[in-house]
């Protein structure tokens, strides 16, 4: 099997012209990079989740925008605002609930407005030096949320996931995952299980992939295990990743964490959030201002590439995210260190050591 | 689509030569019924889970070892019940966790030892007659079931259910889903939402079916939404089967149950085991002493009926049933009426119940 880990999960190509993905809808049975060429493209890869996982989809976004406007043929600054605008607020339409979208968007935007003195080539060129940093930051700091991360944990833990937070979530490392990366580095060996996460199954195709593939321990069990692998003493500690979090550290993440969360407070394990600030959405007071995404039911009933599992005619749900309360979060690891409750004191204490010096 | 509910899932042919069944693993596809003539057949379908559900379960077991004690050509006593001891221990093999097949196979094996004085044919037809009645206790029992379940419900409520517990679990109107028709025949709409319950899938291949196709609204979702669809206030009770139940009421149920329950109390939904006091082993004195079984690993990472969603190599923890403490547990609903806690106390009172005047 390749070791995926010497990949980047979102690059641009040599001529800077499309943006490389590794396609995540066909792992684990193929490793194949895809070059989106066009908005349209970029737009479709974070639909469809050949491109997912909130950092990474942010990535993507600001590599797509640097494409879209790299292709807008004007020299007028208001003209190539305007366009720029447009294709940003298509863009943002992919996917409602991981805010590192907007982020990385409205990152990539403001460069542009607080150039309007420069010539539109130039601002094109910081566009691509914006992407580029956006990804580069990206990987800073995912190491350093392994770094924080690993100081929870011990050799021989046996930990719990859900969903994929890992480097395929991400330019490299993960969230979720990177505590276990880092903890590699030191000679820990864990025994990490994985639940399947339904109904796309980012568990068993790509937690599961990745770990293994780096050599880690990894055991897939089907979402609804995870009450008895915790009973039976097999889990000191789960680690999930985040698609946005509220001001008071209730976070959102992949459909199926909350109930996770609960389980494990119920056993008294602890369970930890991992996210780059990026995810934070201080405009959200809570999760219930967070918007939750629903998917097609086709992706519950018809399975993976198969037949239809379930009577026609039955209604389905399919909400691709829940909301964790915060009371059920032992702590949110971010780059700038790991918060805790009281989480909005927590959370402002990070933003502000943020101010003082980015990684 | 035709309504299963004019079928019964187990029962004989008519001569009396073959156990009759609807082949659970076709469904939702095709409602075939199909002929088990041997032993052998009878434990590949238990096994196979083409039988499944524990009463559904028992009932087989009941006509497959008359089909078994049938066929033996002896006209000695002794020779004929060493026979049967062979063949019901093979017979008990099946299914490690459901205690109504012991249960089931003891009940049979006792009208052996109970009529020594009788001749071998005069105990094939005692044999025929204890299988039959099981099978029809197992009607009035579930039929039971549903009248004092339907009294912790009201018109218009959300009910979960995890697995399948119903008509197609038993011989007709099931344990968890009884209550539900009960309510039907009152008039009662409810809104139920069925867990699709991997890794085999009877929540969204058999409730979801049966439900449905009895004029029930029904909304599938993954075993991972039981959290936002509570949060959401979409669930008013929970009610599972179970497979054996301690004489603490700790309940075995298939895997995934006890997180559902320890959802539903983290939101104080009441959540209701149905059962008959055939599920019942007072010989385990808590859930700690009840044998959980281990599948194959192919279950959770071949899907269903497809190709390899996991990668190679990876471990795979593939428990079918999983343990709900009694504390989480608001009631446990059977023939005999309601126990609630404290369970060991209210348990007995049931069994005194039956002692007094059997159903």
């Amino acid at each position: 099997m390749q070791n995926i880990m010497s990949l980047e999960t979102v690059s641009l190509n040599k001529d800077n012209d499309a943006v490389v993905i590794i396609d995540q809808t066909q792992l684990p049975y193929n490793i194949e990079l895809i070059e989106l060429r066009t908005q349209k493209e970029v737009w479709n890869a974070i639909y469809l989740l050949q491109v997912r996982g909130a950092p990474a989809i942010g990535v993507a976004a600001a590599f797509g925008i640097y494409i879209g406007a790299r292709e807008i043929d004007t020299d007028s600054y208001n003209d190539f605002y305007k366009e720029f605008k447009d294709k940003k607020e298509y863009l943002a339409t992919a996917r409602p609930t991981a805010v590192n979208l907007f982020w990385a968007l409205d990152r990539m935007e403001s460069v542009v407005t607080k150039n309007e003195d420069k010539t539109v080539s130039e601002i094109k060129d910081l566009l691509f030096a914006e992407a580029n940093e956006i990804k580069e930051e990206d990987i800073r700091v995912c190491k350093k949320i392994g770094e924080h991360g690993v100081t929870l944990v011990k050799d021989g833990y046996g930990i719990l996931t859900h969903c994929n937070a890992g480097q395929l979530a991400t330019v490299k490392y993960g969230t979720a995952l990177s505590p276990i990366y880092v903890g590699l580095e030191k000679g820990y060996k864990f025994k990490v299980f994985t639940d399947e996460t339904r109904p796309l199954l980012q568990g068993a195709r790509l937690s599961a992939f990745e770990l293994h593939s780096s050599g880690v321990d990894t055991t897939v069990i089907c979402d609804n295990m995870a009450s008895i692998v915790m009973k039976k003493g097999l889990i000191q500690a789960v680690f999930v990743g985040a698609d946005r979090i509220a001001a008071n550290g209730d976070a959102a993440n992949k459909i199926g964490t909350s109930g996770v969360a609960i389980i494990a407070k119920h056993y008294d394990i602890p369970f930890y959030v991992c996210a780059p600030l990026s995810t934070f959405d201080l405009n959200c007071k809570t999760g219930d201002d967070i918007k939750i995404e629903e998917r097609p039911a086709e992706e519950v009933t018809e399975m993976w590439y198969k037949k239809r599992m379930a009577p026609e005619g039955v209604n389905v749900f399919n909400p691709a995210f829940d909301v964790t309360d915060n009371k059920n979060i032992a702590g949110i690891v971010t780059e700038y260190g790991i918060a805790r409750a009281p989480f909005n004191e927590s959370i402002k204490q990070l933003f502000a050591k943020r101010d003082e010096k980015r990684i």
